[in-house]
């Protein structure tokens, strides 16, 4: 089975000896209200810990040291483009390596994000916002730099890298029933499937995903790759762009079923996360938490009970919390606040 | 010893035994980046996952539980005054004990917390901002429902119960040099304070406050009880009362220290811990790492290495949180972020 994808599981084994002692192996917290809402038994895996404040590092960090061995001289620069997790957790593990990062950000990133970038002393480039608008710069940036490109979801040591996440989840959860993951480029719920058809095939993978960035959704309908056709709105900036060719096989056989989110039920599982269990989650991991909330999510079997959320991240641009105000409450849960 | 205070060590061990089966046993956090910043070991204890998102359940579960077999008939109403999170965890306590609960509180306290407390099926009735104003109004609903008084910070069973936090941490955390708890009543750090200095009296206890509501410090420095001379204006709205006749022996006799944090500072240390450790703590809890983060802190010797600051609660009206941006940062740690 391994041949056909660009990653096996013995990646990820590799991954988990590559990274494990320079991550954080990030706790699972409960919450009996959200228990009470959804009517599961729910385990949120907190990557809003991890170092860099994402999952991203696991990747990073995996395709940085995988690159070291690999090569006779020292690479002369690192390259990548993303909406900033995977910019942050490059330019960590490369500032780590001591090597020199490049990383293509679009303007509209969050500023903390962008802060964050810099603060590992990386080199922000901007772009515009649509996938070729990035792709063109950062071809330019590695041809100036002589740069090894680590794309942030396609690249298969990164995908092998977020695949640890799952490792430490059927340890830390053992009587686990599914996983929900936020889909993106695809590459942790693909690193996580590898991982869990592997370990535990009986254990669902669901991904979850803005109705507004629904190409995995899409895609999984039509049976092929259907990236959004044009740069997607929503407040889960971490999941912009669309799964690719190394992810797209994964998702298509190993990946349960899709759940698309509103954005208004994004901006309402966020606030309840901040609200209720004090964590400060980005948007993007609220998808992830809207999944589980939505009605969609009903439909699942009740033998289903024990599911593990994965938190992407915590980076919020707390200056602009000005949708907190406007996120109306869902009907059915209404009566959760009052 | 004991007979000069109004609790002895055991009033907290038997409050540890009433209450632990009720509350979490919350986790102790680290944060590498707030190591760096202070240049000691910072241990977190987390009360804002706390049950009602605060230490107060505490207090409050071990108050009623102590009225219960008390009393040849159960009591026909619980009533008390707070700025909100003792009220929350009265309500909840009330509710598990099915006794109704009478809160009395300040117009201008934070809206989540309202609905907290009315979420937990207890009545709310509001009051003038002033220790005065609050006291009559209770005063009047006690004769009313014919309800027994909960002092938020001067009831012993309430002073009793915080102490368990201290009972928990020296477990935690065993090699712990200091504690650092936000003072408004006192009641939590006087509990504290009594189950260090029973347990081991060579670790610090040291209080935290706004200096816009400074009166533990004043009281301290002029070794008497002086209360604030008006309501103060401070974010950190869970401190806004003043010590009492209860908590201040205690406070005189087993405190170490007192530290005083201007509101820029609270606003700061609160902003800090939502970008690097992605807790939504309130910014009462803010106190207490403003604290450490202090320039009078510095002053503190180096062998006092390992500090565990009290993470009291996370009831933020995150509707409000329009302080946020104007938290400007305070020249020492600006590099953090650059």
């Amino acid at each position: 089975m391994c041949a056909q994808y660009c990653i096996s599981f013995a990646d990820v084994e590799k991954a988990h000896i590559n990274i494990r002692d320079f991550i954080h192996l990030t706790p699972v917290l409960t919450s009996s209200i959200l228990n009470q809402v959804t009517g599961r038994n729910l385990f949120f895996k907190c990557e809003l810990f991890q170092k860099t404040g994402s999952f991203k590092i696991r990747g990073a960090l995996n395709a940085i040291r995988g690159l070291i061995p690999a090569t006779s001289e020292r690479p002369k620069a690192v390259v990548t483009h993303s909406s900033g997790n995977h910019g942050q957790a490059l330019a960590y593990a490369a500032k780590l390596e001591g090597i020199p990062a490049y990383i293509v950000v679009p303007q509209t990133a969050p500023n903390c994000k962008k802060l964050g970038i810099q603060a590992y002393g990386a080199s922000i480039v901007f772009s515009e916002q649509s996938d070729e608008a990035r792709e063109k710069v950062t071809k330019q940036i590695m041809e100036e730099t002589e740069g090894i490109m680590v794309h942030p979801n396609q690249e298969p040591a990164v995908i092998a890298g977020q695949g640890t996440i799952a490792m430490e989840v059927l340890n830390q959860v053992p009587l686990v029933d599914a996983l929900v993951v936020p889909v993106g480029g695809g590459g942790m719920v693909a690193g996580i499937a590898i991982t869990v058809k592997a370990l535990r095939p009986s254990v669902k993978v669901y991904a979850a995903e803005p109705l507004n960035a629904d190409d995995c959704y899409q895609s999984k309908l039509k049976g092929e790759l259907t990236p959004n056709p044009y740069p997607p709105e929503t407040i889960a900036d971490g999941v912009k762009s669309s799964i690719g060719l190394n992810t797209w096989p994964i998702i298509r056989d190993l990946v349960d079923d899709v759940f698309t989110v509103r954005e208004d039920e994004i901006k309402y599982a966020t606030q309840l996360v901040w609200e209720r269990m004090k964590l400060l989650i980005e948007p993007t991991a609220g998808v992830g938490v809207a999944a589980v909330l939505s009605q969609h999510f009903q439909t699942i079997s009740p033998e289903v009970k024990n599911i593990c959320v994965v938190l992407s991240g915590g980076n919020v641009d707390l200056t602009s919390v000005t949708w907190m105000k406007q996120a109306e409450r869902p009907a059915p849960y209404q009566s959760v606040f009052v």
